[in-house]
């Protein structure tokens, strides 16, 4: 049954990764599992790589062309009746301002202490959420 | 560091739910988790849902404009030297005939017996992959 906008953001929020789909000008469709927090209708995550990563010039480059991005959680259950999942779905923009990053990352470090071991971030990528949706079996 | 292809492969051919991206016609990318089976350099997923559902259409409608799709698997743990991710890229094609669907059919329900308690699926999208690419942090 489908998740009113509200719960699926409380489930999306509770959980620790989320996959991130972007598709540039070409509109080919690129999967990568982010780290991430929300914060207001906002999800930021940060790109931790040196931009000379392929992986990450292919995430902001698709950004850069088409910012419309899409994040999912979801729960795998052997026991089909526990199954979820929840949606966000918004348009991104990258902050490379420290000042504008200074919020998501301080979020960020809250969230996982691992953060507190690796260098600051390259970038960090702010999506203001248009819609929250999500479904849960039963 | 990057995975060969063999061994992304075979972790994603190991899990039991992946994340399947489309872009339609206007570039939107669209999420959701599948369960599947590899089937050589296939990627195959039953759709359950009547077609008159939203999600199953939204899904159908971006493959017929766009058939580019993206399947992510991952792996999250707290101890951050553990991440790893597999995802298969790759060309999707939806099959309503009885006899193509026959074996992904067969090998969804030998994979998740769960299938035995469902009606047949209302079609069945198999995607040839052109590539295999994966990650793991260490």
């Amino acid at each position: 049954m489908r998740l009113s906008p509200e719960e699926a953001r409380a489930r999306f929020e509770g959980e620790r990764i989320a996959r991130l789909a972007t598709a540039g000008a070409d509109g080919v469709p690129h999967l990568v599992p982010v780290t991430f927090v929300v914060e207001g209708d906002s999800v930021a995550f940060a790109i931790d790589h040196k931009p000379k990563s392929t992986t990450a010039l292919r995430r902001l480059k698709n950004i850069a062309e088409n910012p419309v991005v899409s994040f999912l959680t979801d729960r795998y259950d052997e026991d089909w009746a526990r199954l979820w999942w929840a949606r966000a779905d918004g348009v991104a923009r990258v902050l490379t301002d420290p000042d504008e990053q200074a919020l998501p990352v301080q979020l960020l470090r809250e969230k996982y202490p691992q953060y507190e071991a690796q260098p600051p971030p390259h970038a960090v990528v702010s999506t203001l959420v248009h819609a929250w949706r999500g479904w849960r079996a039963s």
